[in-house]
């Protein structure tokens, strides 16, 4: 069972409802849209991301020789169906909004368009990339709003959900504007800058702190940032400032500092002033443990003298937040439009465009949710990214997605940028969709 | 860089510790633990789960060509550093409380003995798999001990954090007592069971109701559960009804229905009613849909004619507490016991053994955590798994690991078995420990 793919990555049900797609020959178009139903509480906006991972798993999608096997011992599988399961590719168009998109609740971010059973059997991977990495995109946005142009770097593998997780946590906050990660593995594979300082059992397993500094920095003299809160921090600060000359002899700068535990504003003025006095002044401060954005955005306006913030956990596993209220559902199948009416779950039919008005102080102003065939004012969010399982354009790098995360960024109303819940930036539903939405249940 | 590997997952700074290692000479035995420093809020135990991919992991450790030459690209790394990497390969012991243990703060669930460069570098995986599985399988728990014997079905995947998650969720949720996972890849590599039923696009794409039902029940005829919520609850278990004799002449059973939507508890009698009246007594009712332990315990207090049900997104990210706050310690050095003594996580340190005394009633009585020496009364909760790099016995099979979880669960007093934060479950420290810890104090 070597080869079981990624294909045989989703629920149970989207492979048997296929089967029955396929023993009733309902192969016609099916339309579905990836959207979120609402902000988590205290978010004010998303952040698009992971559609990259999505058409890559698109155009990959097909099922192994193992997964077959599988699915044939599991039982319950038809062999017509085994052999549409093994023939079958994605063939499907997708429309979305670039990666780094600002967005709102109810705007679809990604619809695709394919024969249903392909529709139905991608679903679950689908949601499972674009759910994680808009997640963890948005926090990192919260973490970079606090941070108020301070550099922000990604230490949150240990605490990921898994591997992918910290792999896509460390690319989806990158592109939302952290510096890098400390992810070795993401840094090699999305081409993200990676940071590292030293552990506190890198100090431990020497006989003093001052060894413990003095071989790291030989060992990285071209970034010598020390952790000085093993055993008391300003003593550590301290033995920085009396290597500092040793260190110079041997043409080894220190670059920084380290603060991991306590109260960080505190210690981190102390030690600055112990940096300065003792000739440091270039010697910059990273904070790091526990951090979240009210902690930074806490730290931030005290006036601490912290130079830059690595942040873990909080953002990774977008800890006050985990996971969004979002779906995938169909909007339209063989040219009839449709809608799940479920309680407290009903969604808006057929295929959508949204419409963004920005404001003449250059920022956002109203989104508009549609029906695709009318064009209203404004900037159409979705684009073509796929047709007929083939990407429309060369993906874009991640520096230009960061750039256009950038400019997104920095088209948000002040309110919306706060921490605190703002009133809902507006989203409207056209007339033609409210429209549409009447006929749907007239007709259901 | 296609053959990235996993041991690159790491944060930089091991990679970079590491170099200082081995230029310094310093690859004397490390002994490193472990452990949660403090229980999220409102658990009041933990289940370990795991230990197989950390050891999987360690076994197959080593850096890839593609790693190697990554690492000279990037820069820092000397020559006789990518030398060391490249003939790297774990060769340490391993000891650790098995997959399935109920397991308390500050008790080491793992510890790794090796050189020390190697003991540093797999750091950060050994966390992102211990912490993980251990955060799924005790949130498991609390929905197993709500459910109060009705099955659990894992159907977290689409909104897990990326891949492994899900797959990892599937494993953990299945070893803590969960009867299965709506994953199909976590059934085929984890030979745990699979179940799935039917979405509402499915409903969605047919003209009708009735009609959707007819086609899954004619294409899964040995596991007909219909999902009746799309449009409205009772409207739909009368077509249930209704459909039955047909299904019933073609020799189709309806095994149950699902509800996702709405007041569970209302909507359940109300079809019990319903499924009941028309002859249906034997279709078992599944509920999904934001469920969580919270939700599953009042449903089950209120009598709710539920038979099973599904958890999803609170359980695969353990939405209320989505990590744990563990730590990776160095505890001995070179013969030389050590610890961290930064504000607020301070750790005990040494090579160290947990004995657990079990009461009269057979369950928990307290646990104590002692020096590796030391002998006391009561059972040891460490066991050496891994000897030189390779296992000592094969591992337990994931059933194997479910009936040891069982007999844990069923050790907990009932105290601790309550969703409500408990009185803290009794952690002794050894005398020979805090002397040990006074000790090290002293020397460093």
């Amino acid at each position: 069972m070597n080869d079981l793919s990624e294909s045989l990555l989703t629920d149970l049900y989207e492979l048997t409802m296929a089967q029955a797609y396929v023993a009733q020959n309902m192969t016609g178009e099916a339309v579905f849209e990836f959207f979120v139903r609402k902000l988590p509480t205290r978010r004010n906006f998303l952040m698009t991301a992971g559609l990259h991972q999505v058409l890559f798993f698109l155009e990959q999608f097909h099922f192994s020789e193992s997964d077959l096997i599988w699915l044939e011992e599991k039982g319950g599988f038809t062999p017509e169906t085994l052999v549409a399961f093994q023939a079958m590719r994605f063939t499907g168009d997708v429309h979305a909004m670039p990666e780094g998109t600002v967005c709102f609740p109810h705007e679809p971010i990604l619809r695709i368009t394919a024969p249903l059973p392909q529709a139905q059997l991608v679903e679950t991977r689908v949601m499972n990339l674009l759910n994680f990495q808009t997640m963890v995109a948005s926090k990192a946005c919260r973490c970079i709003l606090a941070a108020a142009g301070k550099p922000l770097i990604d230490f949150g593998l240990r605490r990921a959900h898994g591997a992918e997780a910290g792999l896509l946590a460390a690319r989806a906050s990158y592109l939302a504007g952290f510096a890098g990660t400390s992810n070795a593995l993401a840094g090699a594979q999305f081409a993200i800058p990676t940071y590292g300082t030293m552990a506190h059992s890198f100090v431990q397993a020497h006989r003093d702190e001052t060894t413990a500094f003095l071989h790291i920095a030989q060992s990285q003299p071209h970034n010598v940032v020390l952790l000085i809160d093993t055993y008391d921090t300003e003593a550590a600060a301290e033995r920085v400032v009396m290597l500092a000359p040793e260190l110079k002899r041997q043409g080894i700068v220190i670059h920084g500092v380290r603060l991991d535990s306590g109260d960080l504003g505190i210690h981190a003025r102390k030690v600055r002033h112990i940096l300065d006095r003792g000739g440091l002044e270039e010697a910059r401060i990273l904070a790091s443990g526990n951090l979240d954005e009210e902690r930074i955005e806490a730290l931030v306006r005290s006036g601490a003298p912290i130079d830059r913030f690595a942040v873990g956990t909080a953002m990774t596993t977008s800890a006050d937040a985990p996971y969004l209220d979002c779906a995938y559902k169909l909007q339209e199948y063989a040219g009839r439009p449709c809608r799940k009416r479920s309680e407290g779950k009903a969604t808006w039919p057929g295929r959508k465009q949204v419409y963004r008005r920005i404001g003449r102080d250059g920022r956002l102003a109203q989104d508009t949710i549609t029906v695709e065939q009318e064009t209203l004012p404004g900037r159409p969010l979705l684009r073509q990214v796929m047709e007929r399982g083939r990407r429309v354009t060369p993906s874009p790098s991640i520096q230009e997605i960061r750039d256009y995360a950038r400019s997104a960024l920095a088209e948000l109303p002040d309110t919306l940028c706060r921490l605190d819940q703002a009133e809902p930036y507006e989203v409207r539903i056209a007339e033609a969709l409210e429209q549409l939405a009447g006929q749907v249940d007239q007709d259901t």
